[in-house]
């Protein structure tokens, strides 16, 4: 199963008609995550039919408004629609403080177990794992405290190898599990057939990583290498290289070379500045270095095989 | 001069595509009132080419989310826009220690002056005052505690009737001034001169009363007696009464009855459930009993003369 990404709002700063900033919808292994959360993000997921009820994790990058302004009202609708199940928001310290306030004072609370993951740490952690996914935080290097996410597949069971499976009488379908979980199967005569004649390795488990927002930071790469996808923010181009390093974001070449150096199978760049009309400059500056770049567009989905 | 009300969003509860939460833009005497914030309101400024630089002054009924959780986004463009001018939020108790909160866990204080007017009473108040223009709380009665606006023009001066004036030829032009002021004028032969024998009165001052969101309360009609223009909600039609009065809302039937017995010149009515399709259905509840009735729309500009 492929990893399904539907980027919701890709442009930095403030909120315009068409141009909405960060939240990404990612469906992995049956889990479906939002990924960051600025202003509209509930109208954007209402315009491209995404069923958010199925929402039960919320990852925030860092407390800058384009990235969590519209938390409060995607809890808030949640209530409206008489949610019953749990919702997790994992998100920078304080942001607990945020929304509590907000429901407080708007006599609003949720009927539904609303639980937040405060983060702090400035190494990866571990911050959500069942039999089927991973999620790590990715300490980025921005203004304020700043996490990316690595999304991980955990390697799947093995495949059966019916061709040479059903050679053998004595192997039964109740025997089949334990093949897939790795076993090897002993005949009645003794002979040891070893897991790996009968059984083929599994699909390599497909990652996601999304970075957003960060100066140039290689100290990245080693957490992300050879992730299938990685989602990396250049607000800017190198004419603004300098502007960038202020403000600590990263241009299109940046986001190339992290891109190359980590070895990626594919990138995909967003978190545009206003000030770029032509987002295919963005392409144009990142090919060169990395060549499998796409372009993030709101409503567009990426496969992520 | 008319009073002018741009009408940004007009529907309750949550935020979808082309029904946006409360929130009004009011031109009068040269000043730009937003009234109510819910989510997306800086987008809809935008998509309806309003400058809202010029905004100075922002009303926040209450402290539910679809009126005001557009507030914060918008207070934080204003700082990425470089504003330098103050900007005044008139709102519920609680409202500044919202805003701060996030500005200080952002680390994205403004540089403009933001000052905060938090408002508790129970009675009305005069809330902003200058030479041309007053504004009054109305109080209402909500699940939480709520006010409407009263924006009333100031009586002006009185007009010159230049017919009658220039029969005079001892009258100068540097008399005009305490003419318009309502001076009588004295002849150099002793003659006194009524001034309502110079002047005519001035233009009637106009008044817009926003009341929104409150069950049936016929408490505000004192206040809002006479009202050039009044915007009542009503969130749902007479099917649903018992449900109007349990969330303490009201019903078109009941807005309409407000504005007869207060004798308004104009009733705008909006603020609908999302769960209404046809929004004639509300009009078709109000005319019978107050004929001068127009439905809230998204976009549109009522002139109010």
């Amino acid at each position: 199963m492929s990893l399904k990404l539907t980027v919701l709002g890709c442009h930095s700063a403030t909120p315009r008609v068409n141009a909405h900033p960060t939240s990404q919808f990612l469906e992995i292994k049956n889990h479906h995550f939002l990924i960051d959360c600025g202003e509209g993000t509930q109208v954007q997921l209402r315009k491209y039919s995404i069923k958010f009820s199925k929402i039960k994790h919320i990852f925030i990058s860092h407390l800058h408004g384009d990235h969590f302004f519209g938390l409060v009202g995607l809890v808030s609708t949640f209530r409206l629609l008489n949610r019953e199940n749990e919702l997790h928001v994992y998100g920078p310290k304080g942001i607990k403080e945020i929304i509590t306030l907000q429901l407080k004072l708007s006599n609003s609370w949720t009927h539904y177990p609303l639980l937040f993951h405060e983060l702090s740490s400035n190494k990866p952690e571990l911050i959500f794992e069942d039999a089927t996914v991973e999620v790590h935080t990715i300490p980025l290097n921005h203004r304020v405290y700043t996490n990316g996410f690595l999304f991980k597949e955990k390697l799947g069971e093995r495949k059966l190898n019916m061709n040479k499976v059903l050679q053998y009488s004595e192997i039964e379908t109740c025997d089949y599990q334990n093949l897939k979980n790795g076993r090897d199967f002993i005949l009645k005569n003794g002979t040891l057939l070893k897991n790996n004649t009968l059984t083929l390795d599994p699909t390599p488990p497909k990652s996601y990583a999304f970075c957003s927002d960060t100066s140039y930071f290689p100290e990245i790469i080693p957490q992300i290498k050879n992730v299938t996808c990685l989602y990396h923010e250049t607000t800017f181009l190198k004419d603004k290289e300098s502007l960038a390093t202020t403000t600590m974001h990263s241009t299109a070449e940046q986001a190339a070379k992290i891109a190359k150096e980590a070895t990626v199978k594919q990138l995909i760049i967003g978190h545009y500045s206003g000030r770029y009309k032509n987002k295919e400059a963005f392409l144009n500056e990142a090919t060169p270095i990395f060549k499998n770049t796409l372009l993030a567009e709101e409503g567009k989905v990426y496969t992520i095989n």
